[in-house]
């Protein structure tokens, strides 16, 4: 049916889970109906919000033709969107910012409730009435699972070729069930290649033929060069100490975005071959890798491609296939399995503390900028945390490196290496008072040391400073100035 | 050989493992003769630290002798003894606070270098050559494997009938090698009774007859049963929401002290039939929750028992075998385990925020007090994650809920119910600005809530307020006051 007519299957106060995760697989019409439907609703004086649960984040068109007509009354677990944004943070919208690997059990522990519609976009519908799933699976699986209603968006625009690298493991359960999750290494299947569905609760299915919209990705800059090859050379630190192989490293996450494509980049020109990835996207560059044997296997819950990645996966798919698995993001972000392949984690962080704890989230420490996505289910449960980061932001107004950080996503006992394109603190084994001056000195820009070594040096000198000294009144000094002055620097 | 003579092999700058978990276990006699040696060795002008190693807290005794002779230059993981305390609020002491289940593993990846000796107690040693672990296990087999050279305490004290109870696992590896851990109940047993140890590493082998030292518990106070009832209610509440079976919910971990024995002197009251816990340490209470069947199968690392405790358990050894399982504290705090048995996770904390942050660890941000200890492995990874403290301190001077923690050991994304005397705090599925109002209404002490609204509510009326509402200048105003005034309180 059409999607004005699909939409007639959400109700006001519903809660809608969807398809999408970062630009692969948002269901692309049936959404956009829906605000049209509530714009209309509005215009004749009825409130309609729902709650919306995705994957993380969805295309950003999506996002904001929703949050434009104040769609959204929740939202969870994870936006990316400007519109959104602002309505958080004016609490006009509430978010639940939570870790990836828990949304899909707190969901059916029914932490959000019931959920009314799942809206899910996949590429097609075999024979036997299975789903086979689009560029991204998210917790599509979860949603089919538990919505009362299902509306399907069947999506032409997938290459048919993309059949088969999906593993949708259905061998999850809540407590006191649960079995081992049989995955040893990164390329390891445990599922099937579609999801189920009760045909009964399908009342809609809307044919669409529409691409993903991922943005190419500018080529990296100075800074980001600049981290990843402090990164690369921890890696050959590692090897040389004999904590990882030399050719295969451990298996790599990255989050996404410059700094990250750049690491990514810089692994073609290292010495490496058969290197594994294990983590939530996989972007265009991750193609090329494959493509020359650096990279022998990638695993994700999405593949978040431009117009060219897609065109290079589809030419050549049965080369790919062998290559990439998409899985649940339960799976692709699972402690368990994260913590048994020792994966390298490397998240972006908008600002450490000299503690080493780590905001990814509040700017100024009310202000939403994302959320903390996966970050967290990789850094506790990795080899290695990595926190990477351009030491300044906004021309150097902004530092990185701060006294204390007025929001804490990763604690100091979870960051072990800070990364700023002026080098890497590796903080493993060390004392908070050595880690201070450590990660000032590694990781902070010069304008800024002097304003860090005098605030350790003052807290250090008090009567009684505690192992971790700060000087409780101006531990946001930095963030006071910035708020009063537009800046972080002194004068 | 005499313990004098066998820290013979313990030179300056060594790093020492030792054996102990909270009051079980700890080596009794070598550990003195050291803090002698490095008392006399100071006598004649030298310097003598080392670094010291241990499961988490040790006896008070030992940690206080190695503490006051300064014979300590770094201490990980865990410490909850005065004189260990001031030294590192000092700066004297490196102290690094890192989640028990990462112990074992960056040791074996060598984070502190070289393990040069291990000191380790155990109940006896086989024909074959085998030791069997007395009353705990912490991060012995660790130990014992990675050390240079290995002094053994042999203590005829340890009840012989103890053997058999304990499951060490030797499957454990590093990635890339790592493996499922079968554990799929909390009764599985999947290694041997028994550790091994390379003779020709063992240097010394001393003989004693010391029991342990669990000091009794004493009576839970109304504060404590007051948060036992809100915790209980808060059972029954998941068990009629369908979230938990209603004899046995699932597997409990529960911090130790006054609260978490109120806790569990309250499940006796209950309709439960078949408890299991996962957790840390077994203290008395549980012995006579396991003789009336409330609990089935508690599994730990330590049996910290009082002399009491110790004679009932002897007595009934063959009956408790059955019902007790100690394991190495890499598995009784391993997240995958955590995470598939489903784990309900009680810990206390210092403080709260109002958006649901927790600080576990830092007194007004900077004085350490304990450690953060397994909690983080039990909050991040189990079913829910609760965290209980009195809503005062020091009587009634200081608020438990707070503005802004100073320090954060578990971030909001990892809290899930908050419980004082007040109430019960369900924070699940809800956005910061409600948690907030939550908070403050539920487990605030009445005393402090017109204050904390009333930051709360200027906080929110700030232009541009964001998810999070704060004013920084006034974020520390109760830590602040209190350091100024001795109180929280405004007059």
């Amino acid at each position: 049916m059409s999607a004005s007519d699909a939409v007639k299957f959400i109700n006001p106060g519903d809660t809608v889970a969807i398809s999408g995760f970062a630009s692969a697989g948002t269901p692309k019409v049936v959404i956009p109906a829906l605000a049209e439907r509530i714009h209309r609703t509005r215009g004749n004086g009825s409130n309609f919000t729902i709650n919306l649960l995705t994957g993380a984040s969805v295309s950003t068109e999506t996002e904001r033709l929703l949050a434009e007509v104040d769609g959204i009354a929740l939202r969870m677990p994870y936006q990316s969107e400007a519109t959104a944004r602002r309505r958080i943070n004016d609490g006009r919208m509430d978010y639940v910012d939570i870790h990836l690997s828990h949304v899909a059990q707190q969901v059916w522990e029914g932490y959000y409730g019931n959920v009314d519609v799942a809206v899910v976009e996949v590429a097609g519908i075999t024979e036997s009435g299975e789903l086979i799933p689009s560029a991204s699976i998210g917790n599509n699986k979860t949603w089919l699972d538990v919505a009362d209603r299902v509306i399907l968006e069947v999506n032409s625009w997938v290459p048919e070729a993309m059949e088969g690298i999906h593993d949708v493991y259905y061998g999850t359960a809540l407590p006191p069930h649960r079995k081992p999750l049989e995955i040893i290494r990164v390329e390891d299947r445990i599922g099937q290649t579609t999801f189920r569905v009760d045909p009964t609760k399908v009342v809609a299915v809307v044919e669409t033929n529409c691409r993903d919209s991922a943005s190419p990705l500018t080529a990296p800059d100075a800074v980001s060069e600049a981290i990843a090859g402090h990164v690369l050379e921890f890696f050959d630190f590692e090897v040389r100490a004999g904590r990882m192989p030399a050719d295969t490293l451990l298996p790599l996450q990255a989050g996404i975005g410059n700094v990250a494509n750049a690491v990514l980049g810089g692994l073609d020109r290292g010495p490496y071959r058969g290197l594994t990835c294990y983590s939530e996207v996989i972007q265009d560059g991750m193609l090329k890798l494959i493509k020359d044997g650096t990279v022998a296997h990638a695993s994700s819950t999405a593949l978040a491609l431009t117009e060219e990645g897609i065109e290079e996966l589809t030419a050549n798919i049965d080369f790919y296939r062998h290559h990439i698995t998409l899985r649940p993001q339960e799976i692709s972000n699972h402690p368990e399995v994260v913590r048994r392949l020792g994966i390298i984690a490397m998240n972006g962080m908008l600002e450490a503390d000299i503690y080493g704890n780590v905001n990814s989230t509040h700017v100024m420490g009310t202000k939403i900028m994302n959320g903390i996505g996966g970050s967290g289910d990789f850094a506790r449960n990795g080899y290695v945390s990595m926190f990477l980061s351009p030491s300044t932001a906004r021309g150097g107004e902004i530092s990185a490196i701060v006294p204390m950080v007025p929001h804490v996503d990763h604690t100091e006992h979870d960051t072990q290496v800070l990364v700023t394109e002026q080098g890497l603190a590796d903080l493993r084994g060390l004392s908070p008072r050595r880690r201070a001056r450590l990660i000032v000195d590694k990781c902070a820009h010069p304008e800024f040391r002097p304003l860090l070594h005098d605030y350790i040096a003052r807290a250090d000198a008090q009567p009684g400073a505690g192992q971790t000294p700060h000087i409780l009144g101006e531990a946001f000094s930095f963030h006071q100035r910035y708020i009063d002055t537009g800046s972080m620097r002194l004068s």
